[in-house]
């Protein structure tokens, strides 16, 4: 069962924590929310401590009051359960719910996020609450969607303690069907002398002397995710009990440098899809960034909308420098995650704190007031959103899938890699780049995916797939499809086990190649390539069989031998890119991949710096033109076409004008 | 009550630890600290273990003969309580002394300072052993001052254990008046869950999973100043009791990258301000870090004199690379600490360790013994510091003041800041170099200090500022007064909360602007600047409220806005740096903003790289000219003056002459 | 007693793990074995998890199985002690048999080599299951010497329970005759009020909160290696009374970063030498670090042939990026081996484990099996060791020593000396590689060995050295020897204590200098030298007492001050390097000290890049020439000699030819 949201149009707000200010402040609060436009807000998420002054004994006027004021505002509320900061007094009770980090150390109070997954005693109070607010607020107006916990796995996603090591058998006891003997087997546990003769002598990884086994540090990652997970569906089965009609949502953080969460297995548990994104200070082209993690975050809801649940209008606090946005951007920034399948969009937070951890971080309503940039763009971004209230519920309308696996990303950056250098995250953008500077539609896969909606699959990075991933990857190049393969995929199985026989293992056969050795490249060290380009990172000895050679190296240890593979596979075509092309290199080579399979761009005439997504809505499609690049455009678009955010039609040459900086949405009307 | 040092002229010396060597060199210890024209020496400071042998059980025998000894050659005593150094029998019999780290690791002994501050254990014995050397030598004639402890805070600032915790309980209740509503609010506990219903409940900022409250940091960094701070006052008076009129100092450390102790309130509880002062074998201009801080610690003694207790005569032994001093550095060394208010130099230490950690750290009898470049120097500094024993007493001439204050610089190197990029003494420094190229006197000032003085205040960075400093600060301006304000200033107030409204809270009225919006750079950015030059580090979208623009940003997101402006405030003046301008920039502006006040150099004529500095006494000046750069200069000086360390009058035309790496020093008579 | 190994010719093999593998794998690899002329491989390094399923109970079927397998095949087994890595079983039952850190943080098993050195149950462990295997396999034909346990220290050199504590202090009541004034004295214990009153009051040096004293620290690393050494002896014994004949080795670590063990102290301990040795990705000329540890082994083995027990066919797994070997590095690297004394070459590891923490580490069968340029490589070296039988025992023949020794090493790389950067292995390094580019054979010597046969002795870094230990080095030279010493030697004590006077201490009067002061250089840092080189890392002021200045500064604060000096002492002469010269100045520095102490290169006419080294046999010599530099040569050897690995005699005009990237031994036969 999926229940929507039910918030009318496009989903405009934030996080909205009224009990650090006094009340006086709350009726501007509602005032400034009306000006800008807001819908819904996110609140209580932090307020386990006021709600619940003592075990079992709840204070809701604050929270009472707010809803009520929210509700006569016309405003929604994203009713939070304050799980993710236990108070002060829970510890004091329990101070065994602490964490224990991979060192043994235990970890304090005092900030967030600072308990153990696996505590029963945690997981009785989380429950408790999220039934006390079920029960008190299922029926109130106000309130249209439950926001579970918040971001799962951000500061404690790994526990080490013994409560944790026996959860943690427990998962595994489910894992290998109770079978001990399967364990050793998956762990290879002959190696090193780490066979277990009984259940309780297998710990977490903690720290030991050398270096740890790497499936039980990749069961350890899965039994994580899973444990959070549990969680998760524990409150929003108590949740679901008190108010059977309400969606559930909480934010994931698909973002840069964030892995501890399988989300596939995550996202079927929810009723919305939420996301948390921010941008990084030194990433020159966060755009590339936000698309990117808009497109995961959209397949993850399976094409469905989702909704933004966090961003920020200017600087973070949390980086080592906090850029703040430069003109034009916060507007951009929204209206791409809404070009890319957000159905909302909502900030951390609405109104800047004065104290605590996050006093620097910005908001809505910042410190300065409403005399300020930010809340003239904020203001405006409300008038945006409403001008697009039809785009909800308009989904992608990709060709090209990108694989991307959560068990192959931990699996690849474990210790004791060829290389270190070669991370999983740098090596999906770097493809990814291409395909979004020719405004590429791309949807991302898990590996066993349906893949028959698509022309074009790239698989930047699989160092571990299962036979059935494997399977049907190679399957879809053999029934027709194009395939490109990135190197050191498939080189292991879903225990981790190296698979034999020669590299790049499962994918030898339909890439029609086999490598007898690795030969990664040092930082900074670099390959020719037949061409002109260059090439980094990674190289090894592929030998031909089956395949051609499309580019060579031109020096270095393997000179003359092959770099980049293409082979005809049953009526499709299979690319092996062994190694990491500089990036002109690999644009072209992606682009000459993408024409070959008669994948097309979102919209023909886009010149450079201006992205073009578009949405599919039951009647109309939805072209949105975003310039990044400051140079603005002129695009062609189809006939009887509206520009939805400046509200008039486009004239009849076709001609679309996107300022500098700025942003056209157009409605384009189904042909057939 | 402050008692004065009973030393005539000048002191000279350095610890002496005799214990570490055999009693037949401690003769030729004697013969050679008089040739030298040493005439005090710190003695006992690590001799807790030799002579407390077990608890409660002393032997004197060893401190009784180097006593007698020091006093039959004429040398004065500053005579050491051991505290910093608990034998090993302590830390056996009270395991629970020794400190625990953030991390909740408890440390070991078997190097110095290891020992909890808030110890019951350990201030028994402190207290015990400083009551048994008040009783035993009181009275001796050597002893002419109490050296109390070593190093306050060197390795130990913080301890985490539970008994500290409770000690913080217990200074928390009395900041607060004990009322823990209170202390909610000044922590903001309603973020983040943190909320305190039982004062059991604060504990110390141990390692937690995510960003700590920002101002339960600062409080504990305050108690921690304070629960050291009260260590010294309480051997201090056990001190004090046993022997009323000898005076008491502590060795501070002002100096870069100490910041555990808020001096401004240790000073007052000392009879004399001393301090230590080591190199950076990476400054390559150390000659500013030796004037900067000997102004503060000037200002620290309330502009009288102090000691200069540990410095090196050459390499120390804890940097990664240690350099030894060139030709003529130590003299200049020790002579411009004399000219920024020293009125003793040592050393640390004697004669150089053969074994244990500070083998290697340089001392006035080297290794290689009396046949060195060194000891030449040594005896040679003795005979200036001779000839300047009339300097003693002189004291500042300051015109100009910089603010300085701990509990800012704590606040601003809190972790969530905009950038971390910004550090507290990095720019205290960079303001203060301008004025030290120009020969112009500073003192140093707390933010509500006295400053009707001053023609000019200087706050580089004043991040938090209470409201009465801020109104003292403005109020100079108001009154007349040239105020410049760097950056972050008056954020936050004494809680370390936002200032509401627009940057920089609580001197946007004074300086006539208002900001919206901080734009931090990234390390290595810049921004060009009207007039040609260049910023770094940050930057901030300023509007004006009354100022004018000095200087705009030519490039970056900022393109035409403020970048320095100019405020008539009252009869006076506030400037505002809204960013970091690069060196030749900021010179030329701070000596414009100087110019305009009216501050005048200590001497005209003084070419670059010599060091001017002038101490005024009772009836003449002492006008210190050092030549830093190594091209020698002459001077022009008052008729009738005297070059002290020659000897010799200066000749009629005025000229004084300053050999290259040379220093002169020049009594002036005063005019009226 | 030394026991001889019983393998014909030179050994060839590998680990062999056949656990890892289901049986029917065994059988390819007895083919494949024989295929590639393996004659040795090492067994059960990591079985002790199979072998002792619980306490006491042994299952014996697998490995019984394996050997008469490999008896069958002609293949000898070098029979392993499993006990680097103890079972889970092992540390549940016996908890505190786990290490704790330096910082007092108990590791956990799962890895390998995780147990504390001092743990009784560990050791009882331990030596039962050595004498299970000592009693079953004493007599199997396959079985031709015992592999005591592997790689001694690799992960669990220091241990800091207080288990460890009590065996530290018992080692030390050793070491100081059971006075523990003579410890107090040693350790310069009047320093820091650091006296010990009870032998109980000594611990480890765990983590503390300034500088540790360096003489504990010193003996803390002496006792870690006597530690593991008695481990060893242990394990030795047992084994020798169950199987008298049959020699014992244990595989050192001689190789970059590895300097836990004092292996001076191990070798005489062990019948056989034998070395593990890995290439470093970042050494562009690894070859010299291959040479340099071989001839430290060698020097190790007393000049006796000695095993390469384990270096890689290819990419290791273990650093930040594993290089692959480029063409014809697999041979040139083995028979360099077997050049600088090895007789017999093994590798890890048979066949690429598919699972466990070294699955991404090459072995003699890769994952690609045997159609793969490794293989086929493997194969190859097979049959160059077999045209190599007749090398097996023939030695070395250095007439130049370079002193070596753990305790200098670990008393130069202490904390809080002048400074950091100065590194032990690098200064061995930079002084061996001239002497390696001009063909010269290098031993390797104890600062105390006899040093009759040589004319040259060099102590590039010897910052520790003994009284008898000092004065045999400079008697060498004044017995008409030549000596060449490097800054900053003879500056300690074995108690690590300065010896006054002026540096460098020990040295001073044999090299006829003084110096009054160290001045070390900031990284990056450089100064002229007369002739037109540069030094770098250090610098001192030299003062000339009987020596001449050879260099001297031509910039910075010693311009015109000695860089290098000579001096006639004796009837030899003695030079100091009291800098660092840049590579070239150095070579040619060197080559002018070798040229006049009469050393000879092992041949003549070798062009640069090819390395020749000479064995001597008892009938022959044989000399290696290595291609490294890819140009290939020609080189003319005596007359009447043979090219062994081509299996020719050489022409009449004598030339050898050497291809490129390739090698040459050629046997001379014995003039005289």
């Amino acid at each position: 069962m999926s229940r929507e949201l039910n918030v009318p149009g496009l989903a405009y707000g934030g996080d909205y924590n009224p009990e650090q200010w006094p009340e006086e402040v709350w009726a501007e609060d509602m005032r400034l929310m009306v000006e800008a436009g807001v819908n819904m807000v996110s609140v209580n998420i932090f307020s386990w401590a006021l709600l619940e002054p003592s075990e079992g004994v709840y204070d809701y006027s604050r929270l009472d009051r707010v809803l009520d004021m929210l509700y006569a505002h016309g405003i929604a509320a994203d009713l939070a359960t304050p799980t993710a900061a236990p108070p002060a007094w829970f510890f004091r009770a329990h101070p065994e719910a602490l964490p224990v980090d991979r060192d043994g150390r235990r970890l304090s109070y005092g900030s967030r996020q600072t308990f153990c997954p696996s505590s029963p005693a945690y997981r009785e109070a989380a429950l408790r609450i999220a039934r006390a607010l079920g029960e008190r607020y299922a029926d109130h107006p106000a309130v249209v969607m439950w926001h579970v916990h918040n971001e799962y796995g951000c500061h404690n996603a790994e526990c080490y303690c013994d409560t944790s090591a026996e959860a943690f058998r427990t998962w595994l006891r489910g894992r290998y069907d109770n079978d001990l003997a399967a364990l050793n087997d998956a762990w290879g546990t002959t190696f090193w002398s780490q066979w277990y003769y009984d259940w309780d002598e297998v710990l977490p990884p903690r720290a030991t002397g050398a270096v740890p086994n790497p499936t039980h540090r990749l069961d350890w990652r899965r039994f994580c995710s899973d444990e959070l997970l549990s969680l998760c569906t524990a409150e929003r089965a108590v949740l679901a009990e008190a108010a059977p009609t309400l969606p559930a949502t909480t934010n994931f953080m698909v973002m840069y440098n964030f892995d501890a969460l399988d989300y596939w297995r995550w996202a079927p548990e929810l009723d919305v899809v939420s996301n948390d994104h921010y941008l990084r200070s030194t990433d020159p082209e966060s755009e590339i960034d936000i698309a990117m993690s808009g497109d995961v975050v959209r397949s993850l809801a399976g094409g469905r909308p989702w909704l933004l649940m966090e961003h920020s209008t200017g600087a973070v606090n949390w980086q080592p420098v906090n850029r703040a946005k430069t003109a034009g951007e916060l507007r951009r920034n929204a209206l791409a995650h809404v070009a890319h399948g957000a159905d909302g969009i909502a900030y951390f937070q609405w109104r800047a704190a004065k104290a605590g951890a996050e006093q620097w971080h910005s908001a809505m309503l910042p410190h300065a007031g409403t005399d300020s940039v930010i809340w003239r763009d904020v203001v405006a971004l409300g008038a945006d959103l409403r001008a697009l209230a039809e785009v909800r519920g308009a989904v992608g309308t990709a060709e090209t899938a990108i694989v991307w696996d959560w068990d192959a990303r931990w699996a690849l950056e474990l210790p004791s890699q060829p290389s270190e250098e070669v991370r999983y995250l740098d090596l999906i953008r770097s493809w990814y780049e291409p395909l979004w500077r020719a405004g590429v539609a791309v949807d991302f896969v898990r590996p066993d995916a349906d893949l028959s909606a698509y022309r074009l699959v790239l698989a930047p990075s699989l160092y571990l797939v299962d036979d059935a991933g494997a399977a049907n990857l190679t399957g879809f190049a053999e029934r027709g499809g194009t395939l490109a393969v990135g190197f050191h995929s498939g080189a292991v199985d879903a225990n981790c086990h190296v698979r034999l026989g020669g590299y790049p293992g499962a994918f030898r056969e339909a890439l029609g190649v086999r490598t007898d050795e690795l030969f990664p490249l040092l930082p900074g060290e670099t390959v020719g390539l037949t061409g002109g380009g260059t090439a980094s990172l990674w190289s090894e000895r592929v030998g031909l069989a089956g395949a051609a050679a499309v580019t060579s190296y031109t020096d270095g240890p393997l000179t003359g031998l092959p770099a980049v593979t293409r082979h005809d596979h049953g009526t499709g075509t299979a690319w092996y890119l062994a190694t990491l092309p500089d990036p002109a290199t690999l644009t072209a080579l992606l682009d000459r991949v993408r024409e070959e399979a008669g994948v097309r761009p979102a919209a023909d005439g886009v010149p450079h710096g201006v992205e073009a997504v578009r949405r599919r809505g039951t009647d109309a499609d939805y072209l949105f033109l975003i310039d990044h690049g400051g140079a603005g455009a002129e695009v062609v678009v189809a006939a009887d076409s509206v520009e939805l955010l400046g509200g008039k039609p486009v004239p009849s040459n076709g001609l679309v004008s996107v300022p500098p900086g700025g942003v056209a949405v157009v409605r384009e009307p189904r042909v057939g």
